[in-house]
């Protein structure tokens, strides 16, 4: 049968499962890549289970997020994560290398591979005609000590691209285009793949800002085939042993269906505030701004600031304009500085930054209030700048530069200048230092974890018990949110590689009480939750299950769980189960206590069993979904064990 | 009679007051620098006096200290700043410009004129001739309104240079020879003026490293000629008409004498965590280093970084070293940039951050808990580096260089290379768009305040009372800096227009409790604190006096002050005296309760009088050293409520 890119991808790497759309599939993972704000609890979980060095062929931990050290946590966490890798043998990029995505693209990427990675933008690395996915933090660690990662089989989006890119308009315009028509849920259960005469104008770097906002368009991953193109770029980058051919079969179908005529397209730019609201530039012109942004994952390559350092060559930035460049890597920037474009920038008024992700990920750059910031990046979520009250458009570099010489929104084609030609550098540099290497096992088994004083290792966590008798610590009602059960921000994120601190906060928004009541009752056989529909909505953050789970939440009873919190609560070994009979809701309260008896029997049994409340004569019927899979690592405790065992068994 | 610089600066100036040391001199102020932490507050001040437009010849805010924007507290802040140099006929400095003293250096400073800024370390600009002096925002503001400065006469100690520096041997090393020599309080009362035959092998810029650092010693102020070489600086910055000649005449003499042979200096280092704890580099040698840190106003020249370059390139620093870079300002990262040095530090494995204050003042580059810390900043205070327990060590380019390459504390004389020479770029870039012109008064006035929502009046301050009873919050030893009375750093600077949110970490570093203890008996008269010598060095930080005035500080009690404290605490209203009998200080503990009667009569009538600590039959003999105009503005609560009145007089 002729099989697309993502199909042959797939097939080279089904470890179970069957390839029909909606499946789940147990991929094997050959590379992954971690970054600091989800590494450090990716290493934790690798010492509770046990890892004695990486499965993988490549596993690369970046520090880019946590870059601004006012105070020792940041630093002492670098220093953790630079001890980890060389425990686990793995490969780790040092704060100021640069942004993950780039990075790896440049030093690790390999066509025909799978690329695993804790962050929402893996999917960039599909440029390199890899399949390149971003996960859960535990899901990255479970690919690193060589377990399958698990997913559902997506359908496969074939998307053709013809004709050629006019002048003023970039790679950043097509990925726009794309948000235009299907906005920010168009991708969901999809995987994107660019095929096409049009891609024949498409650099490497070009194609790496296509498929890094396809996380913005929800889709499992975006995948380029690995053409001649990316044979220059990896022999640019001094790997050209690296490359292989990768294309569709002929005859290769595609699930659905899609066409972008570039030699069509114009400036594009994403309004306030979420990447699906796409406009032409030309609607929204005369805005005034405050910033004008340049950098990050979704305009990562030399060219993006080559391009913008050419516009404002011999000019200067409109008076008070914050126009800041944001490098993607020591690389790159070397390259910048070198070819001249560096000086460009700074004596038309750049504030030069530091390599990393910094505002993208609201580390620095906020906007003052309410005041119209242009950005290059991929995410314009409310408050994701720093600032509450933000207005963050999104845009290529070359609105971005025409603007911040106008001071006002501009359609780079206004501009009174021919485009500028940018040339890459003959010779680019290549920074070997961007990655220290794996140290071999003999070596790597021998290095102590260098553990902060807010660093913590996680607790043992004890097997499912045959018979519970749990209290119902809160009754909670519908949409309960994760934010709820374990808030962000900036209290509380510092602690999170410190279990014990950041259970402090666990739930303190619906009941102050509820770390001091579950304390108590912590160590004789914890405690249960009661909720609503939609329970544990929102934010994916894994530490809104470890953290109840530490205090001794056993089980999670409510009437419907959001899909990932309920993959979140199996992972840590909290029985999520909801009514059978939803008014049974009804019947329960607050301090009421529940009774499991025979627990591990009847979950192996079957989907439905008896549980009773203590003292009232009551008996209530629930529900529970697990695989075989799942029920097994329930009955173990949690995924750590689960994966500690198998370990064991491996030895 | 023949007067040395120093006396030359000062007659032109004098305003009132005889040049006799020790007394109360009114200086006219010519120019007046502000930076944005400092800035904020002094713009209010302004605004509360009902300033038209700034009466100096010229008055330069920049923006250099808070540059991380992880909110919109900065931002909002900056264009609050900006709205207000617009207002007031002010130059304004936008964020990534750079560090004021070098700025104002390259752009505004004049040999033979006055400086007065809201920096401690606006002594740097002593380096052109001029008499440039730190002290609070207030007394900035006074100066901007046209009134004059009011300081004690300062003793000159004059110090012969000889000689000329040995081979890695540079500037800094001249200025912790002093600081070794004569440690924090050396320069106490003091302006040091430099003079003789080794200053001709200094440039301007080598000067200005040395003038920094009198901070350090306590100095009044650091004078230097104006002879050829401030010529030929101003020369280069396109501003040969700004030079005088200015030199001590023939068989002028000095309060105080010094002299110092540069052939003989070698490498130096002070150690944690005081500037005046200074050995030769090769007694703390082979000491691991988690960061080298090159950077701010204390070795801010192109010379200072193109050394760094020269000495790393080619070369790789230790694995695991952070090697931050922080440019200066904007203009000389662009000739850093053209001369290939950056390109050298990058492929060195260097952090490249923003141009401006940085880790310098706690903001960003915070080292790991308990890791060694080397930098070519002016302080290592406790804490300072925005990390609890750090150790940092103050040093040269040099010897920064070197200990980044080795990874340990490495004298630069033992690295297997010849000193490298740095060639200044034959025609440095010229930066005009470093500062926005003020405008004209008819459109100055026009012009509306921006103030973004962080931003809070001073609360009213009352009278001084006659009768205080007030217990002693606090009993502290030696040397209590500015940064432990009221931190800087990111946790605390972005509340500095916001004085009871700023006021809630004032003593948090030697006292929890302070705050909730000082906020208890706030309205029940206050309280005092007690201290040993030099209490208030370090920073000028205004809010340092103000923050505790806002918990109810009446009284500080101490064996002696350092000068622009005292000055501080005299304008907030708090009544600084000293021990008359030093062994007092071992009698009192924290709680007692000092009684003061007759108060205002008191101080009126004498230096020195009697107060009682209650319940122990103990009198204590204190001295204040107020002049009449500060007794005046004591009695009034402060010198907001003595202006308010002379403006109400004025009316």
């Amino acid at each position: 049968m002729a099989l697309n890119v993502t199909q042959k991808l797939i097939k080279a790497h089904l470890l179970s499962g069957e390839m029909i759309p909606g499946q789940e599939i147990g991929l094997k993972i050959d590379q992954t890549l971690t970054q600091d704000a989800t590494g450090t609890m990716v290493m934790l979980e690798l010492e509770a289970m046990g890892l004695e060095y990486a499965k993988t062929e490549a596993s690369a931990q970046y520090v880019d997020h946590n870059l601004i050290q006012v105070d020792s946590k940041n630093p002492d966490d670098h220093l953790f994560l630079q001890s980890a890798t060389r425990r686990f043998g793995m490969y780790y990029s040092r704060p100021g290398n640069g942004v993950s995505h780039p990075v790896h693209m440049q030093r690790l990427a390999k066509p025909g591979k799978t690329l695993l990675g804790s962050d929402s933008h893996t999917c960039a690395n599909g440029c390199m005609g890899m399949l390149a996915m971003g996960a859960g933090g535990i899901d990255v660690a479970m690919a690193i000590a060589g377990e399958p990662f698990y997913v559902k089989m997506p359908k496969v989006w074939g998307i053709k691209l013809t004709g050629k890119l006019p002048d003023w308009v970039s790679a950043k315009d097509v990925i726009l285009e794309l948000l235009r028509r299907h906005d920010v849920k168009g991708g969901v259960g999809r995987v994107i793949e660019y095929y096409g005469p049009g891609l024949e104008s498409l650099t490497a770097m070009d194609r790496h800002v296509i498929a890094n906002m396809g996380a913005e368009l929800g889709a499992t991953a975006t995948v380029f085939p690995s053409d001649q193109e990316i044979g220059r770029f990896l022999k640019q980058q001094g790997r050209k042993e690296d490359w292989i051919e990768l294309a569709a079969d002929k005859g290769a179908s595609y699930d659905l269906h899609e066409e972008i005529n570039l030699s069509e397209l114009e400036p594009l730019i994403a309004k306030p505030s979420s990447p699906g609201n796409v406009v032409p530039v030309r609607e929204v012109e005369g805005l005034p701004i405050y910033q004008s942004y340049v950098g990050s994952s979704a305009n990562p390559g030399f060219r993006d600031f080559a391009i913008v350092a050419e516009i404002v060559k011999g000019k200067e930035v409109a008076p008070g304009i914050s126009f800041d460049i944001n490098p993607t890597s020591r690389q790159m920037l070397t390259d910048l500085v070198k070819e001249g474009h560096i000086a460009s920038l700074l004596q038309a008024g750049a504030r030069l930054h530091q390599a990393g992700c910094n505002g993208c990920i609201g580390m620095g750059q906020a906007p003052a209030t309410g005041r119209n910031s242009l950005r290059t990046t991929p995410r314009n979520f409310p408050g994701r700048s720093g600032t509450r009250e933000d207005s963050v458009f999104l845009c290529s570099p070359e609105t971005a530069a025409a603007s911040a010489l106008k001071g006002v929104i501009t359609d780079p084609r206004s501009l009174d200048m021919d485009y500028p030609k940018v040339k890459e550098p003959e010779k680019p540099t290549i920074d070997l230092n961007l990655l220290d290497e794996p140290l071999p096992y003999e070596e790597a088994k021998k290095v102590e974890l260098h553990k902060g004083p807010n660093i913590a290792s996680i607790p043992n966590m004890d097997e499912l018990q045959d018979n519970l008798e749990v209290p119902i610590l809160l009754k909670m009602g519908d949409n309960i949110s994760t934010d709820e059960i374990l808030a962000g921000g900036a209290r509380v994120l510092p602690y999170r590689s410190n279990l014990p601190e950041i259970s402090k906060f666990a739930f303190e928004i619906i009941d102050d009480n509820y770390y001091d009541n579950a304390m108590k009752i912590r160590d004789q056989g914890g405690h249960a939750v009661v909720g609503g529909f939609n329970y544990g909505q929102g934010s994916s953050r894994e530490h809104a299950a470890l953290a109840p789970r530490y205090l001794g939440l056993r089980v999670a009873l409510v009437k419907d769980f959001a899909r990932i919190h309920w993959q979140n609560l199996v992972n840590f070994g909290i029985l999520p189960v909801t009514f059978v009979h939803e008014e049974d809701y009804d019947k329960l309260e607050q301090g009421d206590v529940l009774v499991f008896t025979d627990l591990r029997k009847k979950i192996q049994q079957g989907n439905e069993f008896n549980i009773s409340v203590k003292g009232k004569g009551l008996e209530i019927m629930v529900r529970h979904t697990l695989s075989g899979r799942q029920i097994e690592m329930m009955v173990k405790g949690g995924l750590i064990n689960w994966v500690k065992d198998r370990q064991k068994s491996h030895a």
